[in-house]
């Protein structure tokens, strides 16, 4: 049984962050909310998102898991305008998500949950380095870096937090001193990423007035930030560095 | 003789009602106004528009016809900036139509009345069921049947109205409780519609307060509105249901 | 030697009106600002610009020569939000242009002067026909245009100033009569203008309130106007009419 009221935008935020990665996921409910973890096709990025029950105006539910068609429904939740609810409720025996908002209802068809693929076990990594910055800087840093190359390098030094990206021509960097910074836990640490991935990410990010990074040397990177009360966590595994 | 100032807006969300339809119109000039009847070229729907004397700023006409091209007409319109004012005049000998926007001047070459195709004998059907609801709730209704299906039926029920669209996965309701609806006529009622149709008109719907919907059982569907002072009716064949 | 801060908008704009006509350029450094001149590939049009000194917050040259891919420069720039300031630092020997805004940092590489077009001279021509008018009306005058030819006459009468373009079904017309003008030297001119040159212009010349004009019978339009203090000045050749 699961039956719930959301506001749309924060639904519609929460499935994005997440649709940046994969196309299907499983979610699995509790008493306690919604959780899921997932990780990309390509298997360099995770993520995993806590819609706690105190999140929604209306949460009741017994446990169980259902599968969603994330690009079906992101699809019908945009019909939802600012400021409005949406109606969820299971239908377990036809195995369909029902959507009110407003005077529309939808009936989304769920996907057997054991055709998705399995949920990753997220690894517990102590990485040495954090720091807390601006989703919006982190975004805009993010765009800059794609205008010269397709990687970016991100790193601590006692200075405070860095980002380089090098093109055949071109070179971007990004400096921002500690006294600057949100939170700063020194350490060693400077990696490589895609920015394929960050930029998918970074619309997400970029609604976050805090977004946590977790680094380390050659190591992942892990992105911790809330988007009104969700949590999210990115995973993106480093590529390796070629001089 | 024809010469005439109006609203550039009224003249445009008047063009664009009809050009959801047709290309190609015949005007009907008289001291009253202009008017026009049309139905698109696979039969399936029918507008008729009055344009009044009195919606024009100024208007002097004899009576005659005129052949318009409602794409170039259009083009040409979207020059003028919200608030101004169109002047029109007809160049009879020349077969052109002379617009002046500002300190811009058109001349457009008018068409043979006799190669636009005929006009359509409007029926008059005399529908059991009439709806009354707001342009922009359709509007919204119609683009979230459109994420599920090719068509929607319309219908009305003690209840009130609805509209459903089933799609091979997901399906689509819309319920307006007597109580929420702006005008309601019961009747036994409920037809299937294309929803390429619908959604072509709905940009115009959307711009009026007041949509009024005639319907029968698998009968046509008249839709009554008015664009600032304009008055505007579509009447839409109804699809056969398939089961 | 070079270093200078600039309102980014600022440069952004200036940029726009040179690569509207060139893809790469010459940019000539003095204690007085910077200048450039240059022409487009098909030798239809030419540009000249000055960013003079006083234009920028902090300027600080030795002469010299930089070459510049505009394309690149303005994907860089356009991190760069209203308001922000841009610093830009010359690596003479590195051949590299430094671009800052806020904490982020470009590293732009820059073209060889040598393998750059030459520079046009600009010929000094007497036009008899000066006519004054807002940047915002001249755009919108070739939108128009635009709708119904590839070209457009412009001339100078004793009534004012006007514009024609024939197309081959419709027409245009814009005369702005001297009393409306905000200048005008009226004199004998009338000349044929493509109007893919005029619209590539028109962007920067809608961000003038007031774009100098000067004509002449069949000879070149000079336009000349500023983008808050920067003076930017193309010289159209005529087409030859064909009637």
């Amino acid at each position: 049984m699961f039956k719930a009221v959301i506001d749309a935008e924060t639904l519609r935020d929460s499935i994005e962050a997440v649709s940046s990665l994969v196309d299907e996921v499983k979610f699995t409910i509790s008493e306690r909310g919604l959780e899921l973890k997932a990780v990309d096709p390509a298997n360099v990025a995770m993520i995993s998102l806590k819609l706690d029950a105190s999140v929604f105006e209306f949460f009741q539910a017994t446990p169980g898991d259902i599968g969603v068609d994330l690009v079906r429904l992101s699809d019908l939740l945009s019909m939802a305008d600012r400021g409005e609810n949406v109606k969820l409720e299971l239908d377990e025996e036809g195995h369909k998500l029902k959507m009110g908002v407003g005077s529309l209802s939808y009936t989304l068809s769920l996907i057997d949950p054991s055709a998705i693929r399995k949920e990753p076990r997220i690894p517990d990594l102590d990485l040495p380095a954090h720091v807390t910055v601006s989703g919006t800087e982190l975004r805009r840093a993010v765009k800059a870096a794609e205008k010269v190359s397709d990687h970016v390098i991100m790193g601590v030094s006692d200075e405070g937090f860095y980002m380089e990206a090098k093109g055949d021509i071109d070179s971007f960097k990004l400096k921002i001193p500690s006294s600057e910074l949100l939170g700063l836990k020194p350490g060693d640490a400077r990696s490589l990423f895609s920015l394929d991935y960050l930029s998918d990410m970074s619309k997400s990010l970029g609604k976050s007035q805090e977004v946590k990074l977790e680094l380390g040397l050659d190591y992942p990177l892990r992105i911790g930030f809330k988007i009104k009360e969700v949590e999210i966590n990115y995973l993106l595994a480093p590529r390796i560095e070629q001089e």
